[in-house]
């Protein structure tokens, strides 16, 4: 493969992780990234160039690896780190390895047609960190207490980190501008939905019982946009897209509240299952028809 | 009519207030509205379906019932009513009576051809309203005592709420984004012109003598709005459009200066008054040639 | 020359300084200035004019004064004059004269057909009128003392000033908004590149040696942004295009920190100078193929 390619492939790969097939689309993700932290915007190019590289050197499917679908898991696997850990020699190796250990698993899950990969390689791998972590005092973070005051609903605030959480970004609302334009430069269709699912999540304010912080962070919205996007454009549906689109968004909605309140870091487990319910409906009820 | 096609034009109904026969505008406006106010939609909702379903009843011209254009009336009467009365079970009948009688009046207006209906039905009746609350203090909400102290100018405010008070909603900046989202999913030309309508109209900040309390709180804009929106869409004008969108963003400025500082509520009056204007001149002039 | 043609070529004029031929772009700039300060809106309109009105006198080319290319230059020395200068009837008089000169700078300079003339004319002439302020206290501004504390990064103000130093506003952050819509309705594409231009020219926030004031007050995007629409839309190139892009956008930067860091008002120079060296590799390189 000739170095053009292999820099294409880095770039889609960062992409990807919003189902952006497009270098452009790459770099403003990672720029975005940077305006949060440049720590972390190097460590998602390092997660995504291990991956590539690891399919580049076990020879998988090379239109795959092209197409950046070999990248991304490492992309969010290198955020994740310094997201969770503390950052030293041991964490950083360990997500080197992370990150070649998600192209081994991306393979594997293409053995089967079923379901789509998705994130799934990326929710499993840090998990996994993350309990190693807890058993080695050395690869975590100092902790910071957090005392959550009653505070005041943050529309606009919600909404940008609504799509930063993504990629795990929760600081800097141009974030969240910037990977909304990297998917404008690619797909005007999917620009809109991007924006409308992220501004639609919004409505969980009207619950009562919904922790208005969680909102203001927005840990309510990452999950429906990567659900709206790959229902809409990922997934071969064929029929009712608009009532699969909204069982999708609300169903990831209820996981994410479920999970948040049982205290898991969910990551983007309430995307995977909610786009894998939908797909198993249409796999198993649709294509009978 | 079937239920699919009542339901639709309900939302059909939501959308007309600001000319949009779209299902999807009709739910982005009322998500729109709930951000403001959870109560203000609901009684949104539920006066465009009182309005509608008075028309089927009625069984008035199913083409224009399931366009919605017996609804959008409706719509706003509902939002009057937690506006500017008290709720309690007098005013919620007086809003469902208002809704019925709304729609009773778009078909006498329908009869004639020379003018468009537009909001005016919804102006008379909530005139009426008000005229009825000053005489029975069980409608009057608790008096408010503003005392307006020197603001200084707020743009972005300004510009959100010139959107929002389309619909009566001057408190969430929210409202302004959904509603222009609400345009854009239905017609790329029309929010153009809705968002240039509503920033140009900041320039009234220039006037020394307009004050800034009122341009902040948006009451300078939504008239030249749906001015500008009708004249370049609904009105069939076919010659010197740029110059009548001129004269009729010039003359809704004009009047709701005027009506603003004799204190009259205007509600929308501005915009079906200046509209009217131009569309009596497009019919004696423009169609002789 | 009709008088229609005449107020066309002005409002083209105005445009012209963002390269947007045409009238709609140029009154939106016009009331993005006026958000800012109406006095500049009114210079720059009265230079504008005298530009125009000296190059109809002198029976230049009437398609180029038809499209503005005698104006821009003329809009850009009126606002300098209330930006750097005392207003009164002599600093008045000196812009008038200014405005003159620049029409016949700009006339001379399309005499050679290597480089455009861009705001070449503009940068001489107000570097000129700076060295004779100095020599004139009646001419020269009150001295306002900045004291720069050490200030946060400010994303949004630092994107919008971006824009609004194009034409000296550094105030308003609706001035940046109505650019941007100036150039939307001319060209959808040019307003894309507009938009990226000013927002990846923040990454010099990475550098640690970039004052953080210089950034929240826009100096770092507008030469950018300048520079990127000129290379991809005004210039002939042909070949690696995006590379040259990117030169340019380099470029731009180098220079303006290097200016900025000597001390001196560096106007629109390194925009003209990066996009002359671009210039003059496509003439001299590319040329030969």
């Amino acid at each position: 493969m000739r170095l053009n390619d292999v820099i294409s492939a880095i770039f889609r790969g960062v992409g990807q992780v919003m189902f952006q097939n497009n270098i452009l689309s790459g770099i403003l993700m990672l720029v975005g990234i940077g305006f949060n932290s440049i720590l972390m915007c190097l460590f998602a190019l390092l997660g995504t160039i291990v991956s590539t590289l690891t399919a580049i050197f076990l020879k998988y499917n090379s239109n795959n690896i092209k197409n950046g679908l070999y990248g991304f898991n490492g992309t969010l696997i290198g955020i994740a780190v310094p997201c969770f850990m503390s950052i030293n020699i041991w964490s950083i190796l360990l997500m080197i390895i992370a990150s070649i250990v998600t192209t081994l698993i991306v393979y594997v899950f293409e053995k089967q047609k079923k379901l789509p990969t998705l994130t799934a390689p990326f929710v499993i791998i840090t998990w996994l960190m993350l309990l190693i972590s807890y058993a080695f005092p050395i690869l975590q973070q100092s902790k910071i207490e957090h005392t959550i005051s009653k505070e005041p609903l943050l529309l606009l605030q919600a909404l940008s980190l609504n799509f930063g959480q993504i990629m795990l970004q929760g600081k800097s609302l141009f974030t969240g501008l910037l990977f909304f334009l990297a998917i404008l430069v690619n797909s005007r269709k999917m620009a809109i939905e991007f924006f409308l699912a992220g501004l639609l999540s919004l409505i969980v304010c009207w619950l009562p019982f919904v922790e208005t912080h969680s909102i203001n962070n927005g840990m309510y919205g990452y999950n429906v946009v990567l659900t709206v996007l790959a229902i809409a454009n990922i997934l071969n549906t064929k029929t009712h897209i608009y009532i699969k689109v909204l069982v999708g968004f609300i169903l990831s909605l209820v996981i994410q509240f479920v999970g948040l309140k049982l205290g898991f870091i969910t990551l983007t487990a309430p995307f995977v299952i909610s786009v894998w319910i939908v797909a198993l409906y249409n796999t198993f009820f649709d294509s009978k028809k």
